[in-house]
């Protein structure tokens, strides 16, 4: 059903920069983009405090960037029943991301963290952090699919896991840290990218499991980073930060109570204003009552 | 050793019961009545805010019940090292139980909700939920057992694991909808149920392995199922929250250094009272010192 | 390069040795000390409130006792995907921890307590304890060594984890006793032993795999042994609780951004100067202006 529309010739050269996108080396680059822009976000948590805490506790500083670096491979392998150390046994990953936190934390007149902070690089790199995303989620459908061929919200999990770990992961590096908010965690209002990731699993799982998407795979998955990138720019540029709450609000009016919860509340507000009614209109007897 | 002073004929016939009983499907009646009081259990535990949380935060809502009504899978898949995801692949489950969930949050005017508190519908309900719950310490004992067939104490564990998982999982459920109350667990004040599962389990790790209980598998079975519903049922009709207290009581003041503390008392005591003597009768020369 | 400036007769002798404690028994006797430390521990971390908490909560009691005494078996089966469970598989070990608990808690007039708390005894029992330590630390890494041949990090780090396990799960033991404290983990000021096993792991892991040690591993284990010795006599003598903190200081200035730090106060303090020195000869027209 995708690409019907654009012509033949078209779809080729779409196809070809799917097929070279999909397979597009992860390591170094994109990861770098992706271990910086996470240890910048962790910086920016500590605010103030970071200068202090990265002096004093760098053991602990180091593990929950690790923790949040990687995210997504620890929260997958704990559902899968994988080991958690995974991670750990690629000592390049290790090695780069190591690099980035003492580069973030400890480079000389904070330059590396200053030039995150410059639209165009922050730009260039949310882009890139958006092609990793990309890269894990459809990693994470198909490693699923391997495992449980037909449970396919197992499926849609694991790859929701893959591409939005960090926000689930979060309570957990900021216990590491010393900081516990039991009341602030990503599953009791999840953010734009779990959404996001979400939707582009479900894509994903149902291109590999229905006819409803039979377009080939390396277009599908130019189209969810594009849907990626979509709402990653957008909130960018131009702070959209909640794209879905039209839709959201709809549903949860329709399915969510709302229709009988407005429902409940008219005939409520109705017997209330017969009551009332029959308040203004009192019997000679009541009087005196009052 | 059990059933033996009943004839024969009624053996049989209990023995048929067991088998029939022992080999009952759970899906869908019993994972229903499973499902709907669990469900019931966080709406109560939410009081006045169900409403508004439900509505609020239904991914977080719909997450702590999947939680929670498959604990047992949750915690027994964790203390074996299996997949946490096991029960999402069972999708038949996950629809049952997201349907109860929707019916009990968001059914007009609550009809489910207030029909489960209702007293007739309560005993049957929590009747079904026993055999529920029969159904997987039995399950857990096995699956034990066959993994660690000379490990009596992981049988017990995690037959009780799958009987009473609520409890222990109930701080992550919490967690999930941004409640933290640490001082409040399972562990800390086990529940009747998670007594009598371990008592249960006992039972079953005993009859397995030990010539005590030479009785056929379909007879303990029932026996289980009939200590099960015993307390369930002292529980909801005479409120005898706690059976075995008499037990630990006596237990803890044998065994838990309740004798001993007893004579610390009292040889504490008597130094007092010889000491207190002392002081009634002063020597001549103390006199003025006080 | 060990071993190489004592003579070959004594280099033959402490291979003896080094080979007769590689191949000591732990249990029963070095695992007793473990247990008894861990389990006196516990009981001072709990201070006066002991005596009523083990009456009142004997489970709550006991597992927090066993989740610290088998805590290095917990922490390296959850790092590599084992079943966490793995621990009460041994019946020995669980029946001595549940008696040397049971007598620690409860033994008439607090008799076992006490007796741990006679310097000679404490010293004795730490030496053993150690002797125990130095056997996990070994046996973390050769299991791991075993899993990923290749991944020398994973090796340090279920090494280091078997070694000091306890202060990484002591916040999961404090929640099973309802205590809650965030803000204290070990992760955020690492303790000595913690340190002390993350050099004994790299040392047995270098050992393996790198030409830099060539010593028998025998002889590097008694080596590893009598470093951690040395630190817990250091310790209980002397009442060295931070050796390393000159090291640490140092490391902490040249590379995480002492000196980069002290540069930008330097530099910022002579802005200030310069700064302070134009206001101390202000401009003409600056005047009316103050």
């Amino acid at each position: 059903m995708l690409g019907v529309d654009v012509g033949s010739v078209d779809q080729a050269t779409l196809l070809a920069y799917g097929a070279w996108i999909h397979r597009l080396k992860m390591y170094p680059y994109f990861d770098t983009a992706h271990y910086l822009l996470v240890t910048c976000e962790i910086r920016d948590e500590m605010s103030s405090a970071a200068g202090m805490f990265s002096r004093k506790h760098p053991l602990s500083c180091w593990l929950s960037t690790m923790l949040m670096c990687f995210a997504d491979s620890f929260l997958a392998s704990f559902l899968l029943g994988e080991p958690l150390i995974t991670p750990f046994k690629r000592h390049d990953d290790i090695l780069l991301a190591t690099l980035i936190w003492y580069l973030v934390f400890y480079a000389p007149f904070d330059a590396i963290y200053k030039m995150t902070k410059i639209t165009p690089v922050k730009v260039v790199l949310s882009i890139m952090k958006e092609f990793k995303r990309a890269h894990k989620v459809a990693q994470g459908v198909s490693h699923a699919a391997k495992l449980y061929p037909h449970s396919y919200l197992v499926q849609v999990l694991v790859g929701t896991a893959k591409g939005a770990g960090t926000g689930v992961v979060r309570p957990i590096e900021q216990f590491v840290r010393g900081v516990w908010m039991p009341t602030h965690n990503e599953l009791l209002r999840p953010s734009l990218y779990t959404k996001v990731c979400l939707i582009a699993s479900t894509l994903l799982v149902l291109e590999a499991n229905s006819p409803l998407i039979n377009a080939p795979h390396d277009l599908v998955y130019l189209g969810m980073l594009g849907f990626l990138l979509y709402f990653k720019l957008a909130y960018l540029l131009f702070h959209v930060s909640e794209p879905f709450a039209p839709f959201e609000n709809l549903f949860c009016a329709v399915a969510m109570g709302g229709i009988w919860d407005a429902l409940s509340r008219a005939i409520a507000a109705s017997r209330e204003r017969k009551a009332a009614n029959k308040d203004t209109v009192p019997l000679p007897g009541e009087k005196k009552e009052q």
